[in-house]
C-alpha cells in the first residue's frame, strides 16, 4: 500500500468505506497560509454523490474537520490533519456482491494481494478514498493561488461515450461555467445530449465512460523535475492513480502522433513580457518542465463497473454464476471526478513549485 | 532534478551528451542474480542509433561496463554501477541551434529552470540520458525472468503517423518478430508502408510520430501498490518520463470511453488453475493491482522536434529568426524507443514485485 | 516538516497540543494482523502524564481510536488511521512564556523556521507529538511479535543525574519489572535513590536528566540496510528525533573507545543452532546488519528545560527579562520516555524486517 | 541495501574494494555552482590511507573524475557522476580471513543478509565505500560555502583510547590546525601522547579507538525538518552510517544528563545583530532546528576490528579456529575518518538548507 504522494508537499490519505472516517495528513504545506475548513469544503461538496439525478442518490454530507496544523486561521508549517466521518456506512448493502468478485472491480485483486476480503470488496479502491485527496488538493490549490497569483486549475467533461464537446482550449473556462450544466460540460448543447445519454444508460441499468480535460493557467515556466519526475510524468501518475482512469495524454497526445514535426513544433513568439509559443501542442511542458503556456491534458475514464444488469461470471470457487447488483448506481462518474482531477493536479503543481531548487 | 526511480529496486541515472560518460546505479537488486555485461548489452545495442537507414547515422558503440556490485558473475546485493562512455561528443555540432531555443525542445525550459545553458541545449532531455535506463531495465528484466519464470516484456511499433498495425494483442509477439522488420512493427505489410512513409519524411526533412504497444505476459496477480503507486500509475509515470512521449493508455484506454459498462466489464472465467477474465479491457490491472492477465498498454510518441526544414521562430532576445538544423536527423524515433519502453516497464514491474508486502 | 518515518512500514504523525487531536497514519502494515485498540492503549497509558507524583499532574486520558484499516479485528493492508483527542488544551496556560522565547525550548527556532508562533510556543516540539509515535509503535511491535515469535523490546531508566543503575544487560528485564518502580528503573535500590533525587529537584523547582537503556531480544540476524540505513543509523535517527534526546550509543558505545581491538572484538562461539558471539560489544549489529545477539543501546536525555526557577534571559526585542514558569512541571521525563523509545525502536525493526530483500 | 542519502541534495554511492571503481551520483546539486575535480580531490586525499606511519601503508591514489553534470567548470543542475578507480585491488590478500567470519567485521552479517560472500568479506562495509561519500560531501560543502558565506565544518580527533584533548569548542579550529599533527588532534601535547600510544598498539599488533569532535560554524538559524528529520536526527543517522562508529552525542550529550535544568538551559543573550545563547549545551539545535550557534557533536569510533594478534573464534561450520590476520593494518582509523565525518555533515546541512520551505 502506498498512500503518500509528493516529495515536499506530501499528502498521506487513509480510510475506506466502512471505517470510522476517511481523511489525510498534509505534511510540508508552508506556514502562514490562511486556511480554514471553508477553503476545503467547496471541492468536497462538488465531489460528493447525490448532487443530481445523474449521480448516485446516497446523501453523504462529507463535512471536513481540520484536526491540526492551523491556529487562528493560519497554517503553522506543521502537518495538517483532515478528517471526514463515514456517516452512512451501510456495510450490508454490498454483501451479495462480495460473495463473488465483481467484474472489473478490485475485489479479486485486493484479495490476491492482501489475502483478506474487506466488506466493501475492493478496500481502498472505493470512491470514498478520494475524499482525502480532494481535501488535500484544495489546500495545495489555495497555496498555489497565494504563491503565484493567477493560477487556475479547471477540469471539465469533454466527452461522454461518443458525444464530444467542441475544443474549448482557447476559452478561459471557469468552474462556474463547468458547474452550469448538470454533467459539468461547459458547452450547453453537448451537455444536453450527454445528459440524455446518461439518463438512457441509467434506465437501461448500464453505464457510460468519457473523457475529462484539465487546463491549468498561470503556472510559471521552469518548474518540474526531470527525468523521472517530469511534470507530465507526475501528472500521468497522479491521474492514473484515480479510480477508473485508463488513459492520459498531454498537449497533442495521441492525435499528435499523426502530425508531422513541421506542423507539431511549437515555434516561439514574443508574448507580453515573456517568450511564449505560437501553438501549444506541447501542452505547456517541454522536457518535463513547464514553459509558461497553459498546461492542458486529457484523461480517459472507463464506464462504471457497477451496473444493474445481470452478468454471467465465475466465483472464486470456479463455478459459473449470474451476478446482479441491487440498488441504484451512478451511471456515469465523470461529473463527480472533476474535483478529484483538479485536486491531484494541484498536488502535482504545488510539489513541483516547492521542489524548485535554489537558484544562484 | 529527480534521477532516481523505484522504491526497493532503485535506479539512479546520470549523464548527458557532452560529459565523459552516462550510466546508472542500481540499488536494491537482490543478491545471487547471475549477471554480466552480456545480459545488458543486447538492449543497449537495440537502443543505439545508426542501426539502419531509418535512424540517425551517428555510430555510437555504447558498450557497457559493470563498475561494482557483482563478483564471479553473481550480484552481491550491493549497488550495481554501470557506465557507458561518451565517445562521439561533437559538442560543436549543436552550436548554431543553441543560439536560439529550438522549438519543442527543452532548451528554453532547462534555461528557465536552471539558469544555465548546457552545450547540448536541453541537458538531460538528450536521448543519451536513456542509456542508463536501458541498462538498468535489462537487469530488472533478468531478475523478473529468474524470479517468475515466464515473464516476458515485448514492445512494438503499432502505428507510424496514420499507418496503424492490426491488433496483435492475441498473438505472442517476440522480440525476434519485432526486430524482423526495420521499423520494428511485427506486421510485415504495415511495416513496409511505415518504412516508405519514414523515408519520404526523411527526404522531405520532416519527421513522424506514432504509437508503441507493450505487452507483458507472465506477471503474477496481486502486485502493485495502491493508491498512489498503482501499477498503472507507475507505468504511466515511467512512460511519460521518456523523452517525446505525450500519452499513455492501458487496456481499452481512450477507446474504452465509448463503450458501455455492460460491454466493458471483464467477467471472470476459469483458466488453467486460476481465475482469469474473458476479455481484457482492464489491460491486466484492476484497482492498481495486477490480475494475472497480460498487461497491455500503448504510448503516444510525438514527431521528432529536430527537423531539417527552416523554422520561423523567436530568439531569447525577442527577435524573429529562421532556424535551420544541419546534418542528418532521425525522422522517426519509434524503433529506437522500444528498448527504452521495455526497460522502464521492467523497472516498474521489478519494483512492484519486491514491494509486495509480507503475507501471513 | 518531515513527519513520515519508514520505507515500507511508514508512520506519518500529526498534531500539536492545541489542535483538535493528535495521531498517525500507519501505511504498509501487513494485512491479517490481529489488531484492536486494546493492542495500542497500554503503551499510550504508560506514556501519559499524571501517572505518579513524579510526573506532571495533568490528567490526559489519551484514548486511541482506530479510524480505518481494520475490519473484524484484522488489518486490511490499508492505511491505519489513529486519533487521540486533545481534551485538555488550556491554551492560555502558556501565554506568558510565549512573550519571550523559553531557554532551551524550540520557541525561538520554530519562529525562525516558520515565521509564525504557535500558542504552545514550539509547535511540534510538544511532548504530545509523541502520541502518534507510541500508537504506531505498538502496532509495529505487535507485528514483530506475530512475525518472529519471541521478539521483545524493553527500555528502562539506567541513570538519573549521577545515579547509575548496575549493568542489567545480562538479565531478561520485562516491562513488568520496569514498571515495578515509580521511576521505571528495575533495580530497586537505585530506583529508591532516583525517586528521592527527583523529588528533591521538584521541590527546588529544578529538573534532572539521565539515560535510558533499551534491549531488543529475538530479532533475527541478517536485517538492516547498509549503507545509509544501517540498523544502528536508523536507530540513532529514531532516538535523536525524540524530544530532549542528546545522545545515542550502541553496544560498547563511548566506553568502547577506551578499549583495545583485542578486547573489543566479539569472537564467534557456537550457540544453540546458530553462530553467536562470546561478548556483545557490537550491541547486536555488525556493518549495519543484525547479528542475532541482543540489540542494546543507550540514549541521553537532557534535564527538562521547563523549570520553576526564574531565569535571566533575553526577549526577541533584545531586552533582558526574568522568565518564570508557572504551574507544576515534570521534574524528570525519563519514566514517561520509555514507551516512546520502545515505539521508535519497534518502527525501526519492523521496517528493517519488511525491507529485507527477496532471497533466492 | 540503501545507498542513497538526502531528500533534495541526494547522494547515491556505489562500489566495494574489488570492483572496477567506486563513486557516487549527486542529484539535486543546484546549477551554476563553480566545480571541478580540484574542489573534490583535497578531501579525498585526506581520506586515503598511506599518509603516514600511523595508517595503513597501501598507497591508493584515489583520483576522482567528474563523469557528468558540469560544463566549463559550472554545475548544470543535472546529476554529477563521480568515479574513482580501484587500482590496487589485491583480492587474494584477504583470502585466508574469508574462510571464517572475522570477529566484529561484517563478514557474517553480510552472509546472513545476502546469502553470498564477497571476496572482501563484508562487501560494502569496506572503508573504500566511503570514497563516494567524501567526494559528494566536498560538493555539498562547496555549495554551503557559496550559499551562506562563512560556513565551516571542521572535525578533529578529541580522544584516542583514554587520552583526551582539552575542550577546544571555544577556539576556531581550522583544518590546517587539525592537519598540523599526524594524528589530527590540534592540541600538540595530546597529539604527541596519542601518536606514541598508536605506535605502541601497532607494535603490539593491536588497535585503538577514540572520539572525533565536529564543529560547524556559520550555519544559519531556522534549518532542519522536525520531527523525524530533525537536524540532530539526520546527523546521528549520518554518523552511525560510517563504519566503526558506535555513538553520537550533540551539545552536552551524555555528560549533560548529570546536569540540572537550571544549569543546562541556554539562556538567550543579544549577539551582534541576532539573538544568541549564553551557553551552548544544546549544541546549536533546539527542537531539531538550528539556532545559529555552532553545531557541535562528538562521535565514538571503536578500536579497529582487524588486528595482527591471533584470535580464538569459531567458523561457519561451528568448529573452533585460531584466526590470524597477515600484513600490516591500520592500528587507529580516527585520523582518516575526519574527512568522512566532515563529508556526511556537509550532506546533512546542504540537504536541510535546500529543504527549507518557502516562506511567505
Amino acid at each position: 500500500m502506498s498512500s503518500t504522494f509528493g516529495t515536499l508537499f506530501r499528502t498521506t490519505t487513509f480510510g475506506e468505506s466502512h471505517g470510522k472516517s476517511v481523511g489525510a495528513i498534509i505534511d510540508g504545506c508552508p506556514a502562514r497560509l490562511p486556511l480554514t475548513e471553508a477553503d476545503i469544503q467547496p471541492q468536497l461538496s462538488r465531489r460528493r454523490p447525490g448532487q443530481s439525478a445523474l449521480t448516485t442518490p446516497r446523501d453523504e454530507e462529507d463535512r471536513v474537520t481540520i484536526l491540526s496544523g492551523t491556529e487562528n486561521g493560519l497554517t503553522l508549517g506543521t502537518p495538517i490533519g483532515l478528517s471526514v466521518n463515514n456517516r452512512d456506512q451501510r456495510p450490508h448493502d454490498y454483501n451479495e456482491k462480495n460473495a463473488i468478485p465483481r467484474p472489473s472491480h478490485a475485489d479479486y485483486t485486493y484479495l490476491m494481494k492482501y489475502g483478506i476480503r474487506a466488506s466493501s470488496g475492493g478496500g481502498r479502491s472505493s470512491a470514498r478514498e478520494t475524499i482525502g485527496r480532494v481535501a488535500a488538493g484544495a489546500i495545495a490549490e489555495k497555496w498555489l493561488k497565494v504563491r503565484f497569483g493567477g493560477v487556475s486549475i479547471v477540469a471539465y467533461v469533454s466527452s461522454v461515450s461518443d458525444l464530444i464537446a467542441p475544443d474549448l482550449a482557447d476559452q478561459e473556462i471557469t468552474r462556474e461555467m463547468v458547474d452550469s450544466t448538470l454533467v459539468r460540460c461547459p458547452d450547453a448543447d453537448t451537455a444536453k445530449k450527454m445528459i440524455a445519454a446518461i439518463e438512457q444508460a441509467r434506465d437501461e441499468k448500464d453505464s457510460l465512460g468519457g473523457t475529462l480535460t484539465c487546463i491549468c493557467r498561470g503556472f510559471p515556466a521552469g518548474l518540474g523535475e526531470p527525468v523521472f519526475d517530469k511534470l507530465e510524468a507526475k501528472l500521468a501518475q497522479a491521474m492514473l492513480s484515480i479510480p477508473a482512469v485508463k488513459g492520459f495524454e498531454i498537449g497533442s497526445g495521441f492525435a499528435g502522433t499523426r502530425m508531422r514535426g513541421s506542423q507539431h513544433n511549437d515555434v516561439f513568439v514574443q508574448k507580453s513580457g515573456r517568450l511564449g509559443t505560437k501553438t501549444n501542442f506541447s501542452g505547456g511542458v517541454q522536457g518535463g518542465i513547464s514553459n509558461g503556456e497553459p498546461i492542458v491534458f486529457r484523461i480517459a475514464i472507463k464506464p462504471v463497473a457497477t451496473i444493474g444488469q445481470p452478468q454471467a461470471t465465475t466465483g472464486l470457487d470456479g463455478t459459473s454464476v449470474i451476478l446482479e447488483a441491487k440498488g441504484r448506481h451512478d451511471p456515469c462518474v465523470l461529473p463527480r471526478a472533476i474535483p478529484i482531477v483538479e485536486a491531484m493536479t494541484a498536488l502535482v503543481l504545488a510539489d513541483a513549485a516547492l521542489r524548485q531548487e535554489y537558484r544562484f
